[in-house]
């Protein structure tokens, strides 16, 4: 008995599934609208604090406030990069989905918004010391340190949410 | 045609799998050795920092050190508390599996351990002033305050890992 060469095959179900809600769409992810928006809120929030930093005269006299100025410049540098990687995402309409960049993300953005945080916190401790428990803000920039420092605190807050879903993201794949 | 009432059941084959590798089983986690361990490690260093701060006569004129005390406050309160439930946990030789345990956790550690990194960069911060840029260590107990702003350090160094632990246990479940 001969038989036929090609065989008759299943289709596949011609289904309509609804599309899977995943974990790694969330908008403020790396490559998305809401990632840029958090990527350009740090870096301006940054670029604020530098400059009103150094615009002090007296800012190099302690050590807070120069480290708060190397923290906040790297802040800013870390945040533009992945602000134009995000464009780049973007652009060319993809996601950031391979493992050891998104780890790099999550670490990068652990390390920033901890030396920007640990920054925050020292220069607030000294804007307090001079400004409430010595008094001395007539003689001193109190209130730009305050502004340094709070924008400083606003940049670490824009970038916890980076790293918490870039975290999150690593951990449920 | 009569037909008994009670019929052959297959047994359940006896074979004997091994034990299935989890990432919820990573020593450290709650109601592990490791876990314990980690907790009695915050609980000392921060009991070590709060001893060291309030034996100096002159810490509440500074706000910074006593935002520090009332920080390492609670986490010691936290760190003996969640010792207690991993040693109960131990004893009946179980672990804390329930989302809403775990959640609790892990926030619960993200708080403490923030509370705790922002007190101690904020004695940091003033140390420093007080004792390199000042140079004022001759009328002011610099020792004590470094003691007490590292144990503090290393407080929130050993909470770290337990809450980057729950966090990933959360997402990975």
């Amino acid at each position: 008995m001969s038989r036929p060469a090609v065989h008759p095959v299943d289709a596949p179900p011609m289904t309509f599934e609804a599309p899977r809600v995943r974990m790694k769409d969330v908008h403020g992810m790396p490559g998305t609208i809401g990632g840029l928006f958090l990527r350009l809120c740090q870096f301006v929030f940054a670029v604020v604090s530098l400059c009103v930093m150094t615009t002090t005269s007296d800012f190099p006299s302690v050590t807070a406030f120069r480290y708060l100025v190397a923290a906040v410049g790297l802040q800013s540098f870390w945040s533009l990069s992945l602000a134009l990687a995000d464009i780049y995402a973007l652009s060319v309409r993809r996601r950031f989905r391979h493992v050891g960049v998104v780890s790099l993300f999550a670490i990068g953005d652990g390390v920033t918004s901890t030396l920007t945080f640990a920054a925050a916190c020292a220069s607030a401790g000294i804007t307090v010391l001079i400004g409430n428990d010595m008094d001395k803000c007539n003689v001193n920039h109190c209130t730009k340190f305050m502004s340094a420092t709070a924008m400083a605190f606003l940049s670490w807050f824009a970038t916890s949410p980076s790293f918490i879903l870039n975290f999150w993201s690593l951990a449920s794949r």
